[in-house]
């Protein structure tokens, strides 16, 4: 058996990883255009910031694929596929080749995508979604003393956070009123502005960039998107975190959605017989509103990989219906959320619920700090679809959400739950109980 | 309609309250020998510590129930009751009354229980189980220096640490062959043992006192259980934390279970119609095991006292099966469990299959630590009835478990739940999972 993986990041690694895991005998090989082994994206910001050493976010080496006798194609691009022949054409610098399988991992990823920027070739302007990208960041920062960032999401702040700890002046531009709002409703979004503004981080919601001017780059033009007003700010170098494409354009004959994402099943099955997909290059079910979504979190990434490995080398494993589970820490807040957002559930036409409670983290007579537990429900049936969370603990608690919605579990059912309780841990009735109590009383009241 | 509730600790004030909200109209009595309002008892131990102000640990005063027309008799007895004519007699020292109910709401809770051991009645020796138990200790312990606690369960291990907080040299004697049997298996009360020596606390395990010395204390003779051996040691202090008898004399007529808790249904209901449960005083069913079982847990207390106090009142609530979800920290090592252990489902005959993992609690590259996960699961289904985690985020981890075990789920499935994911919060496969997936595989295996 042949299996053929092309993409050697979480989810191609870990494709890799699981093939060879299932079966023994199986000859696999990774097609990866980058020459680091598998790295984790996730880490780039920590490394960008210092917290960890550039070559320490590799998780997997090439010796370690070498060593599990999983051959690895670093530095070769794929070229063309043939799926009727179940070919793989291939080549680096010196060199091409034709490539048999048996088996077909589609997990190329995603990369960055920019809006129409004027400037944006200049120098100075960055991405950081590579190792290669931290490296010229890191290379590149070192003399500065102001930064920009396009983009106020998960990688756009984060990397915001580490330009500040490294000294920087650092700017924040936003084309959306608020940030994280792939994450959070605009409630719960305007706690975080708060945590971002107290920081010292300098945001712009609502505006955007529309022009980078200097080369190098030495400012960037902002339009205030509700009034039009235009300002230029000063900076030393930008960072470009205004999401990402999937790399499928090679790929023909297999369904891909709207913005090329490839369809899979729960068992990484692409619409091509023999031809698995996972990653940031896919799209899936989301468990809340039934329609196919694309992800681009590496939760899925390890999870989609798992699978695609594991029934590509003649194994059973299915990914469960994507939950969305997503958190991070920004300047010292842990902030979770799990499902979509109220605003995407009520676009599906589900039609919700959701209420709000901030309360301690620990019994009142302890000295602790406070917890905002957003909760979302369906009108029909009270089943909990979503929860968002900011405070301490909230990765954790937002666990206990993503299991209820993975189940089905109603929010009237789910504020009974004996959740932990220790003076030290937590309350005996905590805030994501009574956030579920509030909605289930609402819901109660709308029948 | 008239409400009456013996007892004002979690339970009864909780009833109280929701009584109160349930019934806007109602006449609700609170019965309470003792008379501080409704105080944490679980909160006592750091009060102990001085991390909290004794008085702070009242929740709800007894003002805060005047003010909600809740009439609380504080330092009143019950005498007796009759549930035919719906009378409760009580007493104080100054006189008698007759009361009258509609609905009634047992919440006497439970009293410390000691084994036999000789000099028991000598001054220095203290149970910490009420708010006048803390100003005895307290008042005594300032001069000493060395203190004996009978007993390794949480109460007398967050009391041990507290004594070692002050400065005492501690002793902890426990009858039982480790730390916390009640809430770990074996395995992971090793691990405990571990954390408690490193932190210079001296335990002796498989021992029991059997004599306390001179009056007040001066020492106490320890015997090895497994090799009869004895040892006098030196204290200046007992603190006995044995466990707990249920308050339940007083009442015949009622269902009982064999340690005289009384048997209640998910709307907190006794046998006796009209009459409520709730709390230290009641035995429930187990989630896992289907047994009615005593819990002594503040989480249950509130939720039970919330179901009496509300279906008392006209309204409806139910409380789900007991799951245990139980937390503490110990010098700094956050531990939890949920469901009962895997001595204890064996012992009530499911076939079980278990597996414990080690890993670390942030991606490898990232600077963190280790968390212990152990998993229980039905042989025959693959259910998930137990876990037992030691390490940071153990509270919040189990909560998905409770979760899981309420609604059914099987290890499989909850191996691939999308946990939370951050380089700075989990890794991708958090510790949870590979429990899970081990267990899974175990199962799979076995049939």
């Amino acid at each position: 058996m042949k299996i053929l993986i092309i993409g050697g990041g979480a989810a191609g690694g870990t494709a890799a990883q699981f093939a060879r895991k299932t079966d023994r005998k199986s000859e696999i090989t990774i097609i990866d255009s980058e020459s680091h082994g598998q790295y984790s994206r996730c880490g780039l910001p920590y490394a960008l910031r210092g917290m960890v050493e550039d070559e320490s976010l590799v998780e997997f080496s090439p010796e370690w694929f070498a060593k599990n006798r999983i051959e690895a194609l670093y530095g070769w691009k794929v070229v063309s596929v043939n799926f009727s022949s179940r070919k793989v054409y291939v080549e680096n610098d010196a060199e091409k080749r034709e490539l048999e399988y048996d088996k077909l991992v589609i997990a190329t990823g995603a990369r960055p995508w920019a809006p129409p920027i004027k400037g944006m070739q200049t120098g100075g302007v960055f991405f950081l979604r590579t190792m290669d990208d931290l490296k010229d960041i890191k290379r590149y920062a070192g003399n500065i003393s102001k930064a920009l960032v396009i983009g106020a999401g998960l990688i756009g702040l984060e990397s915001a956070e580490s330009l500040m700890e490294m000294g920087k002046e650092v700017t924040v531009v936003e084309f959306l009123p608020g940030p994280l709002l792939a994450m959070f409703d605009r409630d719960m979004a305007s706690m975080v502005a708060e945590t971002l503004e107290s920081s010292g981080l300098n945001a712009m919601y609502a505006h955007q960039v529309i022009e980078i001017k200097g080369n190098p780059v030495s400012s960037a033009v902002v339009e205030n998107r509700e009034s039009g007003e235009k300002k230029e700010i000063e900076t030393d170098m930008v960072i470009v975190a205004t999401g990402n494409i999937p790399y499928t354009e090679l790929f023909d004959g297999i369904e891909k959605g709207p913005k090329g994402h490839i369809r899979v099943n729960e068992r990484s099955e692409t619409s091509v017989e023999g031809v698995y997909a996972a990653g940031d290059c896919t799209e899936f079910t989301d468990a809340v509103t039934g329609q196919s979504v694309p992800m681009g979190m590496g939760t899925m990434a390890v999870r989609q990989g798992m699978a695609a490995g594991v029934n590509a080398a003649g194994g059973e494993l299915e990914v469960q219906p994507y939950l969305g589970t997503r958190t991070t820490d920004l300047f010292g807040v842990r902030m979770a959320a799990v499902g979509p957002t109220e605003d995407n559930i009520k676009k599906s036409g589900i039609e919700v619920v959701s209420g709000k409670y901030t309360g301690a983290d620990l019994p009142e007579y302890m000295p602790g700090g406070k917890v905002t537990v957003k909760v979302i429900a369906a009108k029909e049936d009270g089943r909990v679809l979503g929860a968002q969370i900011i405070g301490k603990c909230a990765p954790w608690k937002t666990s206990m959400f993503a299991e209820a919605i993975a189940m089905k579990d109603t929010v009237r059912h789910l504020s009974m739950l004996e959740t932990p309780y220790s003076p030290v841990i937590a309350p005996t009735l905590d805030p994501v109980s009574i956030a579920c109590t509030m909605v289930s009383m609402k819901l109660r009241r709308r029948r």
